[in-house]
């Protein structure tokens, strides 16, 4: 049970996100995170997807990929060599015994207090899936309202990128 | 043509991202963005999804989407009301004389700089989609090798939660 960070280009068009995900679900394949927004070219977006399994049929997967018109390019990131980051909001329950210790670890965190209300503070924070879940745990002890998370979105290091990668090539 | 906002509390099980996108689709609504994460409950999953069109039909793909047994909770979000965010890692080309005045302009908009190559820099921000926009814009100018975006994800402000709503309820 390996997890696997598939970079997706697909076009942007109506049916291909529910093309996609369909494929792993025949397959009994849990993602665990997907998150796809616009890339530089309005006509293509472009899909993170984080999954566990069998790699044997992640393979098969991938193939099955790759046949659909939509799909431009798809492309498995290694994580030695990318960048992996989530975005949170996280709306923790409040005091006025609690509110001043609640922001100093926002602050040790670097993470930014984006609305206060009498009863709750919520924070924004961005990093890799480990601080996300660090902040998280420190933050059940004052009680948490409500999270959302984007799941992971990768990027590759260097001057490598996804465009310049055949179609169907392995990384 | 109107967009909305859909934050959906789903059971973190096998095939329920292609049920809930395949609703949109089969209707022929385009999906502008979707991201998906876990929540404070790993049984469940949030999914915030961004939609442009006709508020009729938007309706119904509500009332279907409350019908799904996976789906927990659906909640249309108020832009007034809530704090919509995207995580965005942007690849721009650089030399030896664009360098110091794109790390400038990364300064202003408060991003970070993630990696650095010879020719490229991989900026991290994030903000509405107007302020990820300006900065692409601005990248432009520059070159900008790929992009990788998470699609808006948003909560509410103040002490509502989504978990305190009804089922089928309207904000």
């Amino acid at each position: 049970m390996n997890r696997h960070v598939l970079s997706v280009l697909v076009e942007n068009q109506s049916g291909v996100l529910s093309r996609v995900s369909g494929l792993f679900s025949r397959r009994g394949y849990n993602i665990d995170s997907l998150s796809v927004g616009e890339t530089e070219d309005p006509k293509v977006s472009r899909m993170t997807i984080v999954v566990s399994g069998d790699d044997y049929i992640l393979e098969q997967i991938k193939k099955q990929l790759n046949k659909l018109i939509d799909v431009i390019k798809i492309v498995e990131l290694d994580a030695e060599k990318s960048v992996f980051r989530e975005l949170a909001m996280i709306k923790v329950n409040t005091t006025m015994e609690t509110r001043a210790s609640i922001i100093e670890i926002v602050s040790i965190f670097r993470a930014n207090i984006v609305d206060v209300s009498n009863e709750t503070l919520t924070v924004e924070m961005t990093g890799d899936e480990s601080k996300i879940e660090a902040f998280i745990n420190l933050m059940n002890n004052y009680g948490i309202a409500e999270v959302v998370r984007t799941g992971l979105t990768a990027i590759e290091r260097g001057n490598k990128h996804i465009k310049n990668q055949i179609k169907g090539e392995e990384e």
